[in-house]
């Protein structure tokens, strides 16, 4: 809507715009098949009407779709029926799957999603990664992609790209990860180092930060699924942000965008991990919470016990009526509000998507954030950003990356398969 | 560099992606003049080159730009040799022009600028906005673009469009003055009310966010143009910033972004004009300098007086070594500075661009803000932004409203002019 206004502004046009032969035909392929994604199941004469693509180039850009096994006609056989009127187009690409990879402070995951979202392979395994340092943890995340590919090679899907998320800045161009304060680790060329042990793939392997990835993740199939500006916010002993702003990832000039949680709006004399003092993640961080609801000898202070049944305990006792439990909550949810207000006056997201343990407790931190958020935000109604809470548990960060190494097909169906030439059959295939 | 991770991530693509025929022409004819807007003179043949466009659909384009007088070629007249080869090609746009106006507290202004920036018009006239409300402002606005469009036409420009930047929330889609603190306004339909006034011109007039506009002007042709991802900082009475994310205004879910003036990073007592407290323009903005710098029947702080004057004054006093002035100048740095960190952390510029009296009293800022950048950055070595002092003057934001109207034909060159049919003329003229 406001586009009418600011128009393109760009200092270099896209490639899509350069608009030689083969370029519009790429283009036009990834139209097609981002619009099944988008609009579900349609017969081709209204994938036409709907692009504003005309019907001969319909039919010759899905004859091509349907060789790369990219889309599929109906319940009916392709040697039956192809090209009969009516006859509904839908998103195949079952033969085709993004691999995403996670490393956090005490396990690493791993997952393989086809291009329809579903789950081919999904797996976690604990490992003290700052222990056991970078080579180990390079071994480790070799391994576990090989047994994702020997996975998905068995049902005959080929990965097209593996991501590896990473609580960290990352230095995306390159592959390296930067920093990485809850690992203590610095300058280590992931990428690299992954690569070389798989003896240089012929898919690439992608670095990305974890929030970045998770608000991929929520854009794609999450609660905020097509909400153009949105931002998620990972809950853990961090706290981190990942932007979507206009139907795009907002990284900055070298990919360090969202390191929201230094904003100095704590207690001054409170200390946080990065070295500084009253850090916005010294009042809504996993650790502040569990100090201010449990005495230091409590079971969910306990790193060495899971998580998650952690969290659980917390949400018997709140459920419980426990005062403390209660009392810490809403600290969390009175911070969480008043950072978040700074979030909605600088970006204005629609859509603020809560990860990790925000996600878990989220029914006991929504209203006083709200009632933070309603005081603080400049805007009318909290510039009419509404708070969700995640449903992709701790799945998000992986599923972003498995999602952008599918983004490339997208982008470029013709990365897949080895069609006919396009020229004879496809085009000959009859419109209705 | 990040797109190669990231893709695009399109919820809908681009209607630059929907090849028909036209638009693929309308796209090319943008590719070819944005290419001349940014990269200079250069004959047809290097054109073709470096946008991958094959030569004869380069000639036939450059024709059609050539008749809409878009595009002109070396110092040739076109009568004698047009297309011969080697012949430069470069921007012409004389013809076309965008204006730019400006409401603020005490002044409004306007400014025309051609194609190839120059400016036709300029003027800027003192009134007491928030005295003669909302009805006399847009008699005075209307006025204003009518003895601009006279001057202008004197020359045989025709204007493309309107712009008027207001220190406001906007709702730009309707052209909608939701909220202006300063002018004590709410609710104004602008865009409406110059429009009837103007008896519903051909061309658009629009409205939006100063500071956005402003960013838009640096990013066109200030100190940072060209620079992807950019920050632009007003430093007022309020304190506003105007964000470039992947060379795109950053707007947000509803126009609302960039409200960065009222980050709670001041002391807890200090009064804002939101009605807030503690909020970071009671520490950096105008009055918090003024009040710091001067006692109050300083003549500094008289509001009646020019405030160029004012800024001059305080900038004679640091010279000359007042120690007053100086810890006032070194406070607002400091307070500039931390707020600064946090837009680092959370946008990762390339640069941020001072403005207004930041930009006037920059060189005694510059210290201070950047020890706190350093100081307070989650990323090494500030995430490599620096800090630039705007060189637009006053003229940001009208500029930024006039090359927004100019964007128009850089999207969509068929929009002036009406050439030869494009299949004939065009098409027949030799290459080389």
């Amino acid at each position: 809507m406001t586009g009418r206004l600011y128009g393109t502004f760009d200092a270099s046009p896209p490639a899509g715009l350069r608009a030689d032969q083969a370029t519009v035909r790429r283009n036009n392929l990834a139209l097609v098949l981002r619009h099944l994604r988008h609009h579900g199941a349609r017969p081709r004469a209204r994938v036409a009407a709907e692009t504003g693509l005309n019907k001969a180039t319909v039919s010759s850009l899905v004859g091509e779709l349907l060789d790369r096994g990219l889309v599929r006609e109906g319940s009916v056989s392709r040697g039956g029926a192809v090209g009969r009127p009516g006859q509904a187009l839908s998103l195949a690409g079952d033969g085709v799957c993004g691999i995403g990879l996670e490393v956090n402070v005490d396990y690493v995951a791993a997952i393989a999603l086809n291009l329809s979202g579903a789950v081919l392979f999904d797996r976690r395994l604990p490992i003290d990664v700052p222990a056991v340092g970078p080579d180990q943890l390079c071994d480790a995340l070799a391994e576990l992609i090989l047994v994702a590919l020997d996975e998905v090679a068995r049902s005959a899907v080929t990965a097209v790209g593996v991501t590896v998320a990473i609580p960290g800045l990352v230095d995306v161009a390159r592959g390296v990860l930067t920093l990485a304060p809850n690992l203590g680790w610095r300058g280590v060329g992931l990428a690299a180092e992954i690569s070389s042990r798989l003896d240089q793939p012929d898919y690439p392997v992608a670095v990305g930060n974890d929030a970045n990835l998770s608000a991929l993740a929520e854009y794609s199939m999450g609660v905020a699924a097509g909400v153009p500006d949105l931002l998620y916010l990972t809950g853990a002993v961090g706290v981190g942000a990942g932007v979507i702003a206009n139907g795009k990832p907002l990284l900055g000039a070298a990919g360090l965008s969202g390191e929201v949680g230094h904003i100095p709006i704590g207690r001054a004399d409170d200390p946080c991990g990065c070295g500084r003092r009253g850090c916005w993640e010294t009042i809504v961080g996993l650790a502040a919470l569990l100090s201010a609801a449990a005495d230091p000898d409590d079971p969910v202070r306990d790193p060495a016990l899971d998580l998650e049944q952690r969290l659980a305990e917390i949400e018997r006792r709140a459920e419980a009526g426990d005062g403390r439990t209660l009392a810490a909550l809403t600290r969390v949810g009175t911070g969480l509000g008043i950072g978040a207000s700074i979030l909605v006056n600088l970006f204005n997201p629609g859509v603020i998507v809560l990860g990790g343990y925000f996600a878990r407790l989220g029914p006991y931190l929504l209203d006083p954030a709200m009632a933070e958020l309603r005081a603080r935000v400049v805007s009318p109604d909290v510039a009419g950003c509404r708070i969700e809470l995640s449903q992709l548990g701790f799945t998000a960060a992986v599923r972003g990356g498995a999602q952008v190494a599918l983004e490339r097909v997208l982008d470029d169906p013709t990365l897949v398969g080895t069609p006919e030439p396009v020229d004879s059959p496809p085009a000959a295939r009859a419109f209705q």
